[in-house]
């Protein structure tokens, strides 16, 4: 691979993006991530997937301008840009947007197409495509609409302009602003209990959500037929009893159900 | 009644839940909310149904975890259960959970199935089912997606994290943070305004709403159906003409807009 | 025109309301705003429109209450009063209302029927119809469930209380509050860029943003199609090629976007 790092460890794959000079999303890296993206379809090792930027000011700073024009090539490579969203929204796993610099038109739409995104102070997130002529494509314009509402993505698409990571948290374009300093720490915390779960249950939960933002009802139904069968498993006995053991459904839940989950989790691994 | 007390006055029944030692969601606790929510069903003088916790520390823990399991009692508790969230979610009354403890799983998705919340800073929310292998049983899930968006639904189900009263109001899992100190005062205003309307009033907004999540053009359609019939009413004509009386469409609405609704009240209530 | 003096540069057209003595909705004013706004219809030229206030203290009041009642004729302008803010809704345009004062009932509709709004420290913003025994007519229900959720909709249409611009745009009721001593700077910024796009830009983001709120899915596709179809375009070819000539795709982008934008119009208007 000539644009992407990828490591892996405890469940999570970290990708390391490096498209000199300023991380274009050109052909390679397109055909590069959805290669990877689609090998980890039956991969259930890998629960989280981590992408970030090698660039010091990039995150992804936009589609290849040298593709957005009305050759074959052009126009192939624009959808292949399209089919990278949907590949990434398609993901088993959870996947995770690490911002740390500009993710402006193409680069913003694929930080909206993972499941999480965190973003320092150093992060601009814009959908600017309308002075060069051009929609977005690769879904800014649906994500702006649905995150923000009508009346506030109208005015991110015609004004094209740039938003901190504070206010794209307010607007969910991100998950969460977190202070480069404090990083770390947070992505160690946080993806360290999303990698303990088990594949089925990321896939169980983006399943509910999906169907739930559709349809309330269906939404409901889902997730009964799941509870009341997942209830039924021998693993489900075995945590709850370890957990009523350590404490679970008396006073200690108010101010340390940490520790009783942290007592249960230890007992069961011996 | 083994773990309710009720009172009344004034149009607002106040429910007061005792269920030792923790305010667990247990089955005895589901048919006497139950029972009591649909002897409201006909009940046109109660406008407003307050509920709150006796216990110092929890507002209700969750779900009883000897129900979550493969038995026909377990199985049938856990769908009394989520009948309960929708029995609560259909009441003509506006419900309001008044939440100054922890309300974690099924006591977080009692709480999005009222109306209204308001919560302290003593409040903890949470949807942490995950961790014990079930995912969200009383559409915690479902209310998540879509009051805070897929993004951020993910990731607060997959951590299951306890959320203050001041997140949970950013993330629309409840109404309103209101300190302490100030919920009675605040209470007794909102509800006073509220329980001086008439059930029909409170059952016709809750219908255009629903209506109009679904289908924008619906919602606006019922609306305007509403408004063409309760503009021939007797009624609205000696309220508006007691309203232009006192300075409607004058000056003083700009700065005492109350004072107007007041003046009008009063002489109405001659 | 008795209730409106407008005037046109640039682009954009502004709509000065002036209905003695507060500014309420009547007759007259519904009908000279429907026929102003109907005539733009095949107006290619005007991309902005921007409604205000004559009126120190009130933005509009709210619909005429004498309209309110059984009679044909208040039945009639309650409908044509429904019209307008449909055909609001429907304009090609980019509709704004600036908010400077108060504007309840059928006032908060109309601006909540633009497409932006900015509103000022003097701002209110309220759905009190309830309190005079009729929701709302002009979809201020619909746009509450909408834009802030079923539950803070129900509290502000049961309550009927004011909201300030800062409020406002957290619950979405507006797009944005911006101090009355920085609101001229902020809307020749803003208006200037909107008003240099063409009608179509406008257009084809109001559709694709309709689109994408009914279906995710169908947005997607139409936006790919728009970006597909406009990629092959002349113009879009010489603002790339003129783009990348001053910067674009380089380090440049990260800290003086706007600057490109700036060279590159600069180049293209010789």
């Amino acid at each position: 691979m000539k644009t992407l790092s990828i490591t892996s460890h405890g469940g999570i794959a970290t990708v390391t993006i490096n498209n000199p000079p300023v991380n274009v999303i050109n052909i390679d890296l397109i055909n590069e991530i959805n290669a990877f993206v689609l090998s980890l379809k039956d991969d259930r090792d890998t629960k989280v997937v981590v992408f970030k930027s090698l660039h010091e000011t990039f995150f992804l700073a936009h589609l290849d301008l040298n593709v957005i024009n009305g050759t074959q090539g052009g126009q192939a490579a624009s959808i292949e840009f399209s089919h990278m969203i949907m590949n990434i929204k398609a993901m088993k796993q959870v996947s995770v947007a690490l911002v740390d610099g500009v993710a402006r038109g193409g680069g913003d739409e694929f930080v909206m197409a993972c499941d999480l995104s965190y973003a320092t102070e150093n992060a601009a997130f814009a959908q600017p495509e309308i002075h060069v002529n051009i929609p977005t494509g690769g879904q800014g314009a649906v994500q702006y609409a649905r995150r923000m509402g009508k009346n506030k993505a109208l005015q991110a698409l015609l004004l094209g302009n740039d938003f901190t990571a504070q206010q794209a948290e307010k607007l969910n374009i991100i998950t969460q602003f977190v202070p480069k300093a404090e990083m770390n720490a947070f992505l160690e915390m946080t993806l360290g209990i999303i990698s303990s779960l088990e594949i089925r249950d990321i896939v169980m939960y983006k399943e509910i959500i999906a169907a739930s933002i559709t349809d309330e009802t269906a939404g409901a139904e889902l997730e009964l037929r799941y509870f009341l069968e997942r209830a039924k498993e021998e693993k489900t006995a075995m945590i709850i009893s370890t957990f009523l053991k350590h404490g679970g459904q008396t006073e200690r839940e108010a101010k340390d159900m940490q520790g009783i989950f942290m007592d249960t989790a230890a007992e069961l691994s011996k």
